[in-house]
């Protein structure tokens, strides 16, 4: 796969380039308005792993910006999570497949609820620029 | 105010029109992957208020789709909630102000949290295409 760079910079609705400034402790929320964007700090170039950054953890729901670079789930290895979640689409695209539905395919924007225990695969990330998602994770359920 | 009304089809990161599916119950989702667009079915001109959505609750956990179209939080009258908010900029612009912070300006990707009972205004929203925000809220917090 070759890997357009220029591409990345010139689609103003792919990832800015910049830094990432988390916000994991609420508690340092007092003082300045906190802001920070999540289409900041992709990676220029395909990476070998997703990038999974914690954005706000508080009373057991965890909210997450997930950056992939082309990456796929294995059709062996499913996600099956013992929480429910809710993904959006920010950048880039996807296709998203819930075990006994069809496949769907992302555009930003889109998003999708993933319950518990429902079997999921990313079938593909753009291959061209930075896929940004924001994940919602609700707390573990009992099994 | 005049309202460009061709510059929202044209900007394709402002809103696409289109049918916006809520998805209050989560048990619908057993069928088929759901999957609706935050950026569809925005307004082609500016409404007297702000369209207010809600996207999934679960667990006393609200998220929420908020469409502005040029208001503002009136000077006299902040938001002040009993509960916790974190927000997203998805499309369109806008300026935050919380209590004791600098102002700041919020262009898409862009988030901030609100903690409860911290007041707060948005001083402008883009007077010329849809704000679209994505509003996550905490459950109530005892007085």
């Amino acid at each position: 796969m070759r890997w357009p760079r220029t591409g990345w910079a010139e689609d103003i609705r792919s990832c800015h380039h910049g830094t990432m400034t988390n916000l994991p402790d609420a508690n340092r929320l007092d003082a300045n308005l906190p802001v920070s964007n999540l289409l900041d700090g992709c990676p220029d170039r395909p990476l070998a792993d997703e990038i999974f950054t914690e954005i706000l953890a508080r009373d057991g729901m965890r909210i997450e910006r997930i950056v992939s670079t082309g990456q796929a789930t294995p059709a062996e290895a499913p996600w099956d999570q013992d929480h429910d979640e809710w993904v959006l689409l920010l950048a880039g695209s996807a296709s998203l497949r819930l075990d006994g539905a069809a496949d769907r395919a992302l555009r930003p924007g889109d998003h999708a609820f993933i319950p518990a225990r429902r079997r999921h695969w990313v079938l593909w990330t753009d291959p061209a620029r930075p896929t940004v998602w924001l994940a919602v994770h609700w707390p573990p359920k009992p099994a």
